[in-house]
């Protein structure tokens, strides 16, 4: 059975998305008579989710009362990284009215982590961002149930299998929750306010410490029975690859992600194969550049260096990053000719390696998938890059909201 | 924006699917008031769509008029293959009460071929199975723009290409009518009435002469942007195996398909590698045990050849189903991690080479993907075999017709 949003949901959702609109173009723009219409307004008023702001232009006839959502109305947006907390406090609009991040790593466990992310909402209260939450959205690096609103089995998350996080963060602001994978909500993001903006079925790649998928079709994000659909970094692509974390061999993540990128460029600096990585790894050694990240021994590079290797010329690292693209390219031309979407987007830390990388995974999809699947294809970079979590953390606690509101 | 079924096609649909029902009882499951069911029921009964069935039994107060489907309901189911057309009139509740096959080739184009069906549907009128169709639904083996209407860019069936088949059978018949993939009708009639009954989500794998995958998700049939999601035939699963009659190398189906099993069946028969094949091949080609099929220039070897020889113990029979089960597989298990789902159901003409086939995709499937989506998720055979698109398409028929009732 399929469910049809409610006539408030849709009139804040398009009062979000649009700003400001005049009675009469709401009543067209939702085939709403002029009573229901006045009627649903009223209600809205009343329960402090939308306000009236002046005057529409003249369309005609008598001038229309403009309506926009209540400038009170406030949403926290929370993207957990594996060693980031990202948290914007928006308004109805999904602007930011105040942000924060720092370093955190998501092995202390959901207390600490939680704990830590009430703080920084007390301290956004603190310094005069809201009064109240209208609702807390999340995203979290590991497969969620959505309807539970817990993590379920994530690899890289000790201890926060099926925490209850929604639970907890509803109670903590006395307002609904909702948690969702973090690819999902970079998918949800960029849909909203980025390279995918009104586009119903694209796949968001992510490319970062780990590789996900998130899928959007028509009705939102499509996240499977167990809610752990687009976990595509375990995918086998090479029988007699590398060893994975997960215990596999040649899995996809195994052969390219932001952690076996930093392998293999470590091997090809210490090699002396690539001279640009050689050089980089002296000078962090040396503290010189001194990209070596907090918290680990010294020599570390990262994908940074690689793309300034190739934008510089190193072949290797060149190769490193064509490497890279042609096994994504080869997992996506099978997920393409499987779910025949209308754009990939790339988005994490390593879509930073830019072109070249874009490039290769381009080559790869237009080759082996179906013509009739890739004639039309878009293969792009993410336009909201790190704040996609963020922005889609925002969209679906303002759905939540909605939903609950009137 | 999502959809929501109206009144009239769930009370239609609840009929179609469980028989006679009281108004009492419908008033309840399709939770309408009173009144309202009744104007249903009035409108539906002028439009000749149902009809009163008798008294149902007390449910303490008084009795309630039993309603069903009216009994002239007759849709038409055209399941055209690569070399047959399968026909079935259905009533209201989908029962067969004619049915046709024969061999033809769809290679013919659409107008011998769409020609050959109306020769067929008017052969069944004749015999008394309907007066007049209330809708028409027709599977095709390729790439459909269901929205349209029509085949896009089929790779086997030349002169298909945008051939307006739905608008050509509705004129022809005077109702609606539906066009889709073979894939997708098949998944559709064995949700209807086979193993997958009542599952939302899940993935109907057609091995045939060549391979597709129907996408079933809580909305109905997933068919993609391009109508082509599912078509799994062309993934490369070896970047240096035979080539595929598509132009690239190491497809799916040219390493596991009907062709591809009769290709390697046929060199195991020739070399003697196979003792059993080699005894099938001499016999065949003697017109011993005859099953060269007709049209083709004797010496064929076909599944039932291996699956025979398979149950007799033959070695290679064994090994030939096994090697095409981890292919299989290896597909499945990336599309599982991906898409998360349900079940997983086997069907198509190579569904015959049973449990050796069925046993070595588990074993690659629960190997290769996650453990949160293997945990509860069966691979089994389809139940329905080939009325498995018939179904399908009876089910699309009554749905369009439904759609339209009132």
């Amino acid at each position: 059975m399929r469910v049809v949003d409610a006539p408030h949901q849709r009139l804040l959702r398009l009062l979000r998305d649009e700003g400001p609109v005049s009675r009469a173009e709401l009543g067209d723009r939702l085939e709403l008579t002029r009573p229901r219409l006045l009627a649903e307004i009223e209600r809205l008023v009343c329960a402090g989710q939308i306000a009236e702001a002046g005057m529409a232009a003249s369309r005609g006839g008598r001038r229309s009362t403009l309506v926009e959502l209540h400038p009170r109305l406030r949403f926290a947006a929370v993207d957990l990284g594996a060693s980031s907390i990202d948290i914007e406090v928006t308004n109805g609009r999904l602007e930011p009215v105040a942000a924060y991040q720092e370093v955190a790593d998501i092995r202390t466990g959901p207390k600490a982590i939680l704990h830590r992310v009430n703080e920084l909402l007390a301290k956004a209260r603190a310094d005069g961002a809201y009064d109240r939450l209208d609702a807390v959205g999340i995203g979290v690096p590991g497969p969620v149930s959505f309807r539970d609103g817990v993590p379920v089995s994530p690899p890289i998350m000790p201890g926060w299998d099926r925490y209850p996080v929604r639970e907890m963060l509803a109670r903590e602001h006395g307002c609904p929750a909702v948690v969702d994978n973090d690819v999902n909500i970079m998918a949800v993001g960029e849909r909203h306010g980025g390279v995918a903006h009104s586009v119903d079925e694209f796949l968001f790649v992510k490319i970062g410490t780990g590789i996900g998928c998130g899928i959007h079709l028509a009705g939102g994000v499509y996240r499977g029975v167990d809610g752990c659909a687009g976990d595509i970094g375990h995918i086998q692509v090479e029988a007699h690859g590398p060893v994975c974390s997960c215990g596999n061999t040649g899995c996809l993540e195994a052969l390219f992600s932001g952690a076996a990128l930093a392998r293999d460029a470590l091997a090809a600096a210490r090699s002396g194969e690539s001279p640009a990585l050689a050089e980089r790894l002296t000078s962090t050694g040396a503290g010189g550049k001194g990209r070596a990240d907090k918290g680990t021994a010294g020599f570390r590079i990262t994908a940074r260096d690689v793309a300034d290797g190739a934008a510089e010329g190193d072949v290797t690292c060149i190769r490193l990053i064509r490497d890279g693209g042609r096994r994504v390219g080869g997992v996506l031309a099978t997920l393409v000719s499987f779910s025949n979407p209308s754009m990939i987007v790339i988005g994490g830390g390593l879509a930073q390696l830019g072109h070249i990388l874009l490039a290769e995974i381009r080559s790869v999809v237009y080759r082996r998938s179906l013509p009739l699947a890739t004639g039309n294809l878009p293969v792009v970079l993410s336009e909201l890059g790190p704040r996609a979590g963020v922005t889609g953390a925002a969209v679906l606690a303002s759905d939540a909201a909605f939903e609950q509101a009137s």
